[in-house]
């Protein structure tokens, strides 16, 4: 009666923070890289080095983990870049050199975008995190940090457009200013030019700054 | 012998053209809703009323049909959105109201970025575009009507982002403008307000004037 295949799910239980924990990190490496549609369940228990079915228990379906791994997400962007609306044009550059520094992070919001899944946690999380920088602007600006010409939603709206739509645009610009490379080979890795994200850093922070001078 | 199964192939040829354009214009929906991955080739040519078997005949495989569709779409875009360099604020409104008006064609963008799929030709259309208007605004400060404060690449680099940018952080600023609206609630279609959509694009024209001025 020592024999342990006589509670067979005792290990299971004894593991399962661990295994949740890998499962979601191979989750989100695998939806990073392919999305929901591109991405396999297989694929991701085997890099959890877990049972498929576990991902079933824990998260109901493939739906269900790519929600858990954007609500991680959600917190792990949030968090790490609270803004200062007394240093908006800061503010960009840090927000700028963050987005490049985590590219599979910000993937995981255009699959989110793209795929229309964003489940009811982390879109009330994100819906939180704009009201609060929407009301952080507005009080620099009663203070008078920051211009009243334009409106909070407006401000903010050209920083993250700015600092998002830079990875959009990146691979083109690198394509275009290399001349010695043919038109028709795509540089990879796409985010890795230090001198053009350093001009584009310098031109998103001033911009920013004329954006809220007076 | 006037039986035309004798001739199989002769039905096939004459409506090939028809065919494929009809292939190629559902290929377009199916891959700006869901995705290279997330297409499926049966869907495609049960919308174009065409054999499956076509698909392989004209375009190989799934990824070939996508870099037709891309092909065709990058000629659509370009095409439509000719830079005047003398007048770049300009520029920028109508490329936001293009973005806006074709989010499919801006959605297939996107997937090609994300799945890391952009054929050969595609790509040196594209890359040819950002050449030519990077020149036009060379031109133009040359001619004095642009700053050279900045370089040509990082003013298109700012113009290109917010453009961009915008199709992304759109949603978010619905759902934290909409106080009425349950935080969970991810507010759609994305694009359709018409109030944002206004306040958006002034931003856009009045950084781009200041962007450019002396």
């Amino acid at each position: 009666m020592n024999d342990t295949s006589d509670h067979p799910e005792s290990r299971p239980r004894r593991d399962s923070a661990a295994s949740k924990r890998r499962l979601l990190a191979a989750a989100a490496d695998e939806f990073a890289a392919r999305g929901i549609a591109g991405a396999r369940v297989d694929r991701i228990a085997s890099a959890a080095q877990a049972n498929k079915r576990l991902i079933y228990d824990y998260f109901g379906d493939k739906d269900g983990l790519f929600d858990a791994v954007m609500d991680a997400n959600m917190d792990k962007v949030i968090g790490a870049n609270p803004m200062d609306a007394n240093d908006l044009p800061g503010y960009a550059g840090r927000w700028f050199d963050y987005s490049r520094e985590h590219p599979d992070e910000m993937r995981l919001f255009d699959w989110a975008r793209l795929e229309l899944r964003l489940g009811p946690i982390a879109l009330g999380k994100r819906t939180q995190s704009y009201r609060r920088r929407l009301a952080a602007i507005e009080a620099a600006q009663r203070e008078g940090t920051v211009s009243t010409r334009l409106s909070p939603e407006q401000i903010l709206m050209v920083i993250e457009s700015l600092c998002v739509g830079w990875l959009s645009t990146t691979p083109p610009f690198l394509a275009a200013a290399d001349k010695h490379t043919p038109e028709h080979r795509n540089p990879q890795p796409l985010l890795g030019n230090e001198e053009m994200s350093s001009r584009a850093r310098e031109v998103i922070v001033d911009t920013v700054r004329r954006l809220i001078a007076s």
